[in-house]
């Protein structure tokens, strides 16, 4: 073991867009000693193999020898993938997951864990709308942030686990599993549930063509039919995990919006103009923060022959 | 004259994002032989006099000799800006917009016509969430389709005004009034609506700090962000002339959330799986149509450390 390796042995669990890039960054960023990979399909496996992206991709998950095992399967796998894997685990060893719900998961694995083996729920706000191993890249997680749910976030283990998450480029923050679940409803699950229903409407529209959609999209469609093209089990999973909070704020937006539907109806060009002026100062202080990019249209038209014309 | 250029003189009322883009394009593309801006804001004329991007900057519109006057001014705005100007252009020259709605503008325009003077509708799809004169650039066309919505398609004027879209980079289509303001409504009027409200929803929570939406907005809010900055004075123009087609495709939209909202409550999987499945397809064959980046996450992410990160 050298001194630079947080961990000496990492298993992933899901060679996915996540899974893979966290192999991709331990060997980019030298987070780890030995990062084997595991997934249950023989074609990601392959694809993981000719990547070469980890020193060893395993047809089971074989756990033992593991002082991290990272569960990266979509959500509704990772209770059944921890019932499976704790058994084999050596003691002292962490389990994380990278799951986009956490309250769930950590209230059904706490039930299975032996006295020597923690689990700390983990979530890396990283991603594309692309999946499978060959989506993964080794900067996905640079100045993203990842959310840790430890039981004491002033434990060894919590330190360490944030230590590995921050060499892997990440910024992270601790948080209660139950206020995370009603943050990312709002920053993640919301949004996402709002652009597959507007290209369901759009798509289903029998007075619009399909073909029409797709030709003036650049008017703003476009840019929700990028998360709409989000891997649908994943997402399936988290709506089912985290209903609560979903809910929730659903519930609140649908009031919103229906406030706004209002004020079309009746003209109120007043109350749209304030509420269409109050929305302007969040976007500069995400581009401030550094968590999207200031130049127009997120740079994809800047270049003019650089946006995917064919 | 020199033939290359489709207009001899050109008159553009309002020099922002739209107009200043247009001014820029003529001269990168030689479309016309002479460019002339006005704008009735000071601060914005005398941006414009320094960028140097047309051939003059006026205070008031002079409209006698030009051959084509462009209304780049806010929708609500054209009507009355083309009635202040019509009485001085001079005959057979053509008055168009580039408003983001077209039936209310076309059906209040035509009464004040007279016989030499033809006005035709446009609107090129094309924008970013920036405004103002430095906002603009001559690509912004580039490959973005421009309706224009004449009285007769075949027309001599129609046929000239199509070909200076597509000198400025543009696709032409031309649409029936009525039915592009439909087509709007679905790909770019209820998505702005759609962004404004849950920006406004996120940032009211009582629940989740503002610091936290701002922090986490990678997850998919960000996306939202970019069109929730629009400039606040057009959208609500927008809505309050398209208000009859919005309303349909709000009301549509409403009852397509309300059916997610209720898959998520009774935790059936089965349907979210179906419509999120079913909603990928439209995003290839926007990026097939050249209208989107094929890029994970727009590109914004692709380099690393291209995202904007102080």
């Amino acid at each position: 073991m050298t001194t630079q390796h947080i961990y000496t042995n990492i298993l992933i669990v899901g060679g996915g867009l996540i899974g893979s890039s966290i192999a991709r960054a331990c060997r980019e960023y030298g987070a780890a000693g030995r990062v084997v990979i595991t997934d249950k399909d023989a074609v990601v496996r392959a694809s993981l193999r000719s990547l070469d992206i980890c020193d060893a991709v395993m047809d089971t998950a074989e756990p033992a020898d593991a002082d991290l095992v990272i569960l990266a399967v979509p959500p509704g796998s990772i209770v059944d993938t921890a019932k499976a894997l704790l058994a084999q685990m050596k003691p002292g060893a962490i389990l994380t997951d990278v799951g986009s719900v956490k309250g769930d998961v950590v209230q059904n694995i706490a039930p299975l864990l032996t006295a020597d083996i923690e689990f700390i729920g983990g979530h890396p706000i990283a991603g594309t709308e692309q999946s499978g191993p060959e989506a993964g890249f080794a900067s996905l997680f640079t100045d993203r942030w990842c959310i840790l749910t430890p039981e004491d976030e002033k434990s060894k283990s919590a330190q360490i686990l944030k230590k590995f998450w921050q060499s892997l480029g990440s910024r992270v923050a601790f948080m209660d599993a139950k206020h995370h679940d009603l943050v990312l409803a709002t920053t993640s699950h919301l949004p996402h549930l709002i652009a597959y229903a507007l290209v369901g409407t759009a798509t289903d529209m029998e007075t619009v063509t399909r073909g029409e959609v797709v030709k003036y999209s650049a008017g703003g469609f476009r840019d929700f039919t990028r998360i709409a093209a989000s891997d649908p089990v994943m997402w399936r999973d988290v709506f089912l995990q985290n209903r609560d909070a979903v809910l929730d704020v659903l519930g609140r937006y649908i009031q919103d919006l229906t406030a706004l539907k209002t004020a079309v109806r009746w003209g109120d060009g007043e109350t749209l103009l304030k509420e269409f002026t109050k929305t302007r100062d969040i976007r500069h202080r995400i581009i401030d923060a550094g968590q999207d990019s200031a130049t127009p249209n997120f740079g994809r038209d800047a270049a003019g022959d650089d946006d995917g014309v064919e």
